[in-house]
């Protein structure tokens, strides 16, 4: 058994940052968190051991959402806790509190997030705390319960930080880190609308046309050898979803036109994050502080005054792609 | 017009080597042209200039194949040619031998090496000779005649040499060179049997289920990541054909057995090269001759004991992915 003798009561907060998946050339395969520059933007996991019993539960759930299930095999950070107590024979319970920086159904991996940080945080109570890369497999099994699909393109780059390749999930999940060219920045425009992710999973079809799939090919294909040649017109040219995004642009009003006036702005790509309705924009950007003067700031306006002019608020961000990841933020032994 | 002043005949002839497309992961956007060590495996192409008139016909075609077409509209090389010759205005006509090293309905890409050779013969009776990429164009035209679809996969590395991914082919195409890990050798076994491109992609369902896609879509990217990171064994679990080398598998028989006997022998991956019959292999292989101890030559005598095992005698080849592409080999002004 892996855990800490100590009997004492044991405290740890960890944070898992939001993240964008599909990256429009990738769907299920892609993703990377993203780092504002203002405050962090993700999820908080508090866990307090509890060595009295075995129970998993969560005592609070506050932030930007609230109303999440408390029962421990319908909430992604318990379900997440309960097979890494199951797997490595934990023999202690927790108590877990959850500050959510993400708002739910937003496409910005909030389920993923609560999963990771839950994970992470459990982690550190161990007394031989186990690579972030075997904790994939226990935070992936949070993310089911909320998507209803397995899927690692958020938990992945969640937890590992980096622009995330999902190699495969079986037998055991196998990521590559792809490089990120530098001066990209990601701007985040979340209009204030929620979108089910098992809903946007409902509204895809079935197949894909065999002309479609091989150019989608082509230009994922472009995608990754642009990412190690730092090419950016090859990013630019390559980064267009035409097999999901055209699926669920109708969830989201407006969507082309803010994807037209982003790439009028100068963004490189412009696609769905996730299944929406959060839209990001990938730009080239070397400015250091992302602010008035940056290209950056100038297709997030645009982006903004599109949702605007169909009446929805937007919460937006701008920063760069984390190669953090989770991270312990508040623990009683810090490592 | 972009032609000689000179009135003198002149005769140029022009090689372009086989080429394996597809290469498992990469249906129509991947391909690259080998270079066996025993001697060039491609067609050559001669060109006699012609002062006296505009036509463009074929003289004669020997080697492997002889049972071309030989009218201006149906032969791949000459269709090249005319294309070539209404873009840029050439004010000469042409006579052109062609010799097959190629069998026909093999998969090497034995249309486009026709196409390219004429192309780029062609070019060197020019004044002034366009860069390679210009005669794309010009050579797909060609290659359009033999397949019935517009795929660069074969004509790109034949002309370009190196692994080429087909970015984009509209508005012109734009092709990307892939680096190649140091130690590939391919192996080829070609049993003797015909497969019809036109018939091969008849076979072909219209759709890909959604579920396939996305899993072949990372073997496809983790494929491209591994050439760039030199990774032989994310190369290794890459290198899988989910979509179309199940629907093909049944016009090559025994093709399993080859596969299975090929991977066991140590090849990376194993699949059906362009449209087939021919089955390709890539193996990780250091040895400078390719020869009796080397890993390539195990995996070639694995793969051709199936074919013999089901009555089919067969060619095989053992080499490099070339570098070089097409290139004139006679000329009467060498350049």
């Amino acid at each position: 058994m892996n855990t800490k003798n100590s009997a004492s009561k044991q405290v740890v907060t960890a944070f898992a940052p939001a993240t964008v998946s599909n990256v429009a050339v990738g769907f299920d395969i892609l993703g990377f968190p993203i780092e504002p520059q203002c405050e962090p933007l993700g999820d908080y996991v508090t866990i307090e051991r509890d060595n009295t019993n075995l129970a998993i539960c969560v005592q609070a759930i506050h932030g930007v959402v609230s109303d999440l299930p408390y029962g421990p095999l319908a909430n992604t950070a318990t379900v997440a806790l309960l097979k890494m107590q199951s797997e490595l024979k934990l023999n202690f319970g927790m108590h877990v509190t959850i500050k959510k920086g993400i708002a739910k159904g937003s496409g910005l991996g909030g389920s993923a997030a609560s999963a990771v940080a839950a994970v992470v945080a459990a982690n550190h109570l161990l007394e031989r705390p186990l690579p972030k890369e075997a904790l994939l497999a226990f935070a992936l099994a949070g993310e089911v319960v909320a998507s209803g699909t397995l899927h690692a393109d958020n938990v992945g780059p969640s937890l590992l930080g980096g622009l995330q390749l999902i190699h495969s999930l079986e037998p055991i999940p196998k990521l590559i880190t792809l490089p990120i060219p530098q001066g990209v920045k990601c701007v985040l425009v979340h209009p204030k609308l929620e979108v089910a992710t098992k809903m946007a999973r409902e509204v895809l079809a079935a197949t894909v046309p065999l002309h479609t799939y091989v150019q989608q090919s082509a230009l994922l294909a472009s995608f990754i050898a642009a990412c190690y040649r730092s090419d950016f017109p090859l990013l630019k040219s390559s980064l267009q979803d035409l097999i999901i995004a055209p699926q669920r642009a109708h969830l989201i009003p407006n969507f082309y036109a803010v994807q037209a006036k982003a790439l009028e702005a100068g963004a490189m790509g412009c696609s769905i994050s996730g299944a929406g309705p959060t839209i990001f924009s990938l730009v080239e950007d070397a400015s250091g502080d992302g602010g008035d003067g940056g290209q950056a700031e100038r297709v997030r306006l645009a982006m903004v005054e599109q949702f605007t002019m169909v009446g929805l608020a937007t919460t937006s961000w701008i920063g760069e792609i984390s190669t953090e990841g989770a991270r312990v933020v508040d623990g009683e032994s810090k490592r």
